[in-house]
């Protein structure tokens, strides 16, 4: 393509003028310790992104990655080790991981090649790109629920039509309610901006830059987007930018909760809003400034000394001693053997993180029947639920005593059976109110009464279940989101019933 | 009057004793290197205050008015200037900015001026009082909808009707429900406290004082407030304390997020709650202990890694090579071409920070008719919301690419559609129930389904277009305030139509 | 018990072994400075729960407990001393505050103590043991309403009545919802998760560790839990640990707002929420990080520049000066002259932490009548009001003039008196549904329009309440559980009357 060859042409005279400028600007980061391991590609990329896009190039300055070379981390103490390849690719092994080391990798896989400036570029690094020295990690998470989240909620025909049922535009029609099908973009911008989306490459496009003048680029779907379970132009699945984000890869960010905090919230799954209204979240909230989050391995105690969602759910913890309380893993229901996360009851997990593949007695591809009755077969049993919850405990054990884990374990088994009797309860007002013709149960998610028996189990139940396992936030499990709306709710639904029912009679 | 008279000859015994005290006290500070260049009128203050209000001393004395002088600050090089005047009164040049220099300015027109121990002294620093040496700031800010908050709510009727149906007290008369005239205070703590108060002086008032017995003062109205459009005794609209809190006049405090979260607030308009979800509000959270918030100009990537409001919003806002990204501005919403906060729909920026001017094709002063038109003469056009929108996008540009950015600017503008289209479906069956009779249009706010609409727009259009321009806060679209809401929210005036219907008919 | 001392005989080997271990381990800690000190008791608790508990340890070695002894504590200035016994046991104060120093006290007292490897130990550190060293703290603590948090809920009949409303597991019944008892379980983990728990001794209990094989410990009911009124093994009431959390002892956290964040929440008392939104809160926020919220007396201006939770409530706080603005109390309520929570409305504060003993008029158990009349012989009179009001008000003028602080208190006159009004509006259609047969008086909240009135006095009045007393949060009592619901609920509650009379009066 013509203008192509002709930005080509200007980028070479560009970058001798402003790479030496930019050395210049910021010789201290780049020049004295980076410059000797750096690629020629990655200095050209530089060269340009230090004056287009400043932010991201300095993000990168304060990474490790702009400070370390791979063949310096290999050679690493294994618990202290945070690149998993057992060998390098001896190209990339002696220079530090730059924006061309990332970028250019497994170019015949990516559909959103092209080349920019003279390089062949892809627009975005994915999993399969980052396993080139994490592989441990990509595996652990390709295993997991978040790698298959799209499918797991777009590819569940139930789950599809609550999706469907919510998020598309409604219009008044003779004064009836008429629902569009969701948009692509609002898609994005719901359920899909933490679930993922499917990036595909829909060919060329040109786009005129403040600085640049007109550059042309790959022409994307659903983008931008980086939820967990993204499908990449080159078919692997997630993001690693959605925990570790843009180009400070920072284990720091990743460990404190607010990372956590941007999908897994109120009203549906507030595990970020109860961890912080818990003792664990104060004990966080007042001294994790004198605590260290970029530490490898995390001692417990020295490192850290209230958990965040980390340190329960993925890090490699050790005691002072150095003995190991948790592997490290990318998985990060690989520690937990009971699903909170009702649907429409709490379940113990499922074996793969492919749920979309799970099939309940009454044929719905639910983990668990509406009367409650789990899919087993699907779900993980009481020997493995046995050693995840040992390998939890040894977690608290770092702190607690053993009566005490117990004692807290105790509350979380009795709250999820009293929640899953509460949802039991709606359902049966429910299923009442569809036998008696007063709602529609062909889609079960857009009337009055069904809409109550959503919140019982999405909002209310789950609710008191993520503040029970954080063992705190007893106001959110008596009155916010908990106990007292669970009650109120069924109550609502009983009257709703009736009055509907009085209301026809009369007809 | 005879007790002013005496105080006065008390203070000057009280003065002698306590200054040389206080000096002693804390020489540290004061002496070393204020002592020089603080007027004797301000060393009179101190000597009382630190005694009296201790707090807003040493805050004063952790403040950069403390440390320097106007002509210090004039001096400097342009972009790191603070002082916009392009020359100071010589009075004030060479002293520091004290207690006295700016409580004693233009005290012609301060009403609430007063003699206080011998000195005249303003109750209230105003913007007016401000601008002797931050000029163009004042001026930006006068020209802002934040400066006319106060009109701009109680001089429209439509919203003056809706302040009074929330905020004034409810009796029940013979079973029915009546509503007083909101109470001054009330509106002070509501409405007021963010869009400030006017503020007059009754009189002069003897106050009982813990440590000094009584003393004198003007009797002010409406008093504490700190309202963003305040009117002040002098006649001026704002109060610049509103960010810059108190006496430490904090360029940090205004900069970090929780200064905007005291108005822009769940559930109206939730640019907090949506700021703290969303991936920006992450790493502000987990790094913002690494940032510079004190430093001018503000150098992205170097100072501030993600934006806070004020990044976005009015920072001056420069590259690391020191070319700028945005001026600074006090007028906030002059970055901005569309008003996301819906009245009742999303619209583009008016022309005038005074929005009681608009008048929409229905007569009623509001920017968009109910049916969605917009009032177009009173909006900014297309050539001013594109200039707008490209000084927008070269912030971001900072850290992404203009493919991004535009895709994030695509999925705001559908987000501002669609929602604009909820809205529109509420309207519909409003109007609906007016013309059946069932509600009654003359409060358009005080009837169960209006309540519902008022819902549907104020609480969860906005929340969605808030969380959509921040690029983030997913759950918040799609659950919290969000589809969820505006899909229910729709079924429920559906319901409540029909049964209210219903009965009527079998009377 | 013979498993018992073959445990005893086997840590006696283990105790050599591993105290060598761990001595080496952190030798910098413990040996340096604390040695000398140390019990051998406590050296010998420290050997094993270094391996087992690491968490609690490293917590107990930041702490002043591990650091200091009481005789050195016993002896500093009289406003910077944390110790308040005039005297401590011989025994006690030439060694640091280790494990068994604490976990040791008054073994007669406590069922809780059993044999562990060889000592005698309390598994629960009391109020009653604490008092050792912090008598006037427990006094003070004592005469508080969250000493006797337990029984001014559970015994008094009405609140007991709605507590086992909401926390019962509902079960459908023919079509009908019944409620069953809630169990102890889910008590623990809502209301008495804050009020706190009876702990009683059932017996002995073997337990499998992780690391040590089975063990022998006391079988604890209703344990953990860490509610500020727990009734205690050795029959004392409080749980220092509610605010100090758990080995660090910390008067940093106890001062930090998220401590009282974990009870006093949205949305039946979101002080800490309506903190977080003010302009208190807003500084703290910004600013915490340069504080010293360790420092003994807390001087105001120079170590606290904002006030926390503690900075108004409890802590000992002085000018620059040296002058103390306020006392150190333990009693929480003892600033107080009102209370905001109202039970049903607002009224001055109880005048015995035990409020299970009040009556009213109507010979109900609460504090004011249902139609306002407060229970005076229980409450405090007006000297006392008014003499804890300039008790407070001293904190305020810190940093407050006189006449701004009197204006903030007359705003929140004003906001107790209108939302009481609300609330007796709301109290007056609840009587009508009574008398006119709609809804059954027998039990006040079980009911759909019950329900309605319990959240107009719960959360919406209280709400606004605490956001006025905080001196912010406009947003919060504009519309988040403020004002807009109020009026919203009345309504709700005016349709719900009108529709179930219509409706049943056309049977």
């Amino acid at each position: 393509m013509k203008s192509t060859a002709i930005k080509t042409g200007m980028f070479s005279f560009f970058m001798v003028v402003l790479f030496l400028t930019s050395l210049n600007a910021s010789e201290d980061k780049i020049d004295k310790k980076a410059e000797p391991n750096i690629s020629t590609q990655t200095q050209a990329c530089l060269a340009c992104h230090k004056i287009y896009t400043p932010g991201i190039v300095e993000d990168w300055l304060s990474s490790r990655h702009s400070k370390t070379t791979p063949a310096e981390g290999i050679k690493k103490p294994v618990f202290q080790r945070r690149v998993s390849a057992a060998e390098i690719p001896v190209e990339l092994s002696e220079k530090i991981v730059g924006c061309y080391e990332c970028h250019s990798l497994n170019p015949e896989k990516h559909k959103d090649n092209f080349t920019h400036m003279g390089y062949k570029i892809n627009v975005i690094a994915s999993p399969n790109d980052c396993q080139t020295c994490h592989p441990a990690e990509v595996k652990q998470y390709s295993d997991s629920k978040k790698a298959h989240a799209i499918k797991n909620i777009m590819e569940n025909p139930v789950y599809h039509t609550l999706v469907s049922t919510i998020t598309g535009v409604k219009k008044i029609d003779n004064n009836r309610i008429t629902t569009d099908k969701p948009s692509d973009i609002t898609l994005n911008e719901t359920c899909l901006a933490c679930h993922g989306t499917k990036i595909e490459v829909k060919g060329m496009k040109k786009v005129m830059t403040a600085k640049m003048g007109e550059i042309t680029v790959p022409d994307l779907t659903n983008w931008p987007n980086q939820g967990v379970g993204r499908e990449n132009p080159d078919g692997s699945l997630g993001s690693c930018t959605a925990c570790h984000p843009r180009h400070g890869f920072s284990i720091e960010v990743a460990r404190k909760p607010y990372t956590c905090g941007q999908c897994h919230l109120e009203p549906d799954v507030p595990a970020f809003n109860v961890y912080k209204e818990s003792k664990h979240g104060n004990i966080y909230a007042s001294k994790y400034y004198e605590w260290d989050f970029n530490a490898v391995p995390w001692t417990i105690g020295k490192d850290v000394k209230a958990p965040t969602c980390a340190t329960c759910h993925n890090s490699l913890l050790v005691s002072p001693d150095g003995s190991v309380l948790a592997e490290r893993t990318h998985d990060f229901g690989s520690r937990l053997w009971v699903r909170l996360f009702g649907l429409v009851y709490s379940h113990p997990q499922p074996k793969s993180g492919n749920t979309s593949i799970i099939k309940n007695k009454d044929g719905l591809p639910l983990p668990v029947t509406f009367t409650g009755e789990p899919a087993s077969e699907y779900l993980i049993d009481k020997t493995e639920q046995d050693r995840r919850i040992a390998s939890m405990k040894r977690v608290c054990g770092g702190c607690h005593s053993t009566d005490w884990t117990n004692g807290h374990f105790e509350k979380l088994a009795n709250t999820i059976k009293e929640t899953n009797d509460m949802t039991l309860s709606a359902t049966l007002l429910l299923v009442e109110s569809w036998e008696k013709g007063i709602e529609d149960k062909t889609n079960p998610f857009d009337e009055a009464i069904e809409q109550l028996w959503v919140k019982q189990w999405l909002f209310y139940s789950n609710s008191i279940r993520y503040a029970s396992a954080m063992t705190g936030a007893p106001d959110y499990q008596a009155f916010k989101l908990g106990w007292w709306e669970l009650t109120n709710n069924l109550k609502n639904m009983r009257d709703m019933i009736d009055l509907k029912e009085k209301i026809s009679k009369k007809r």
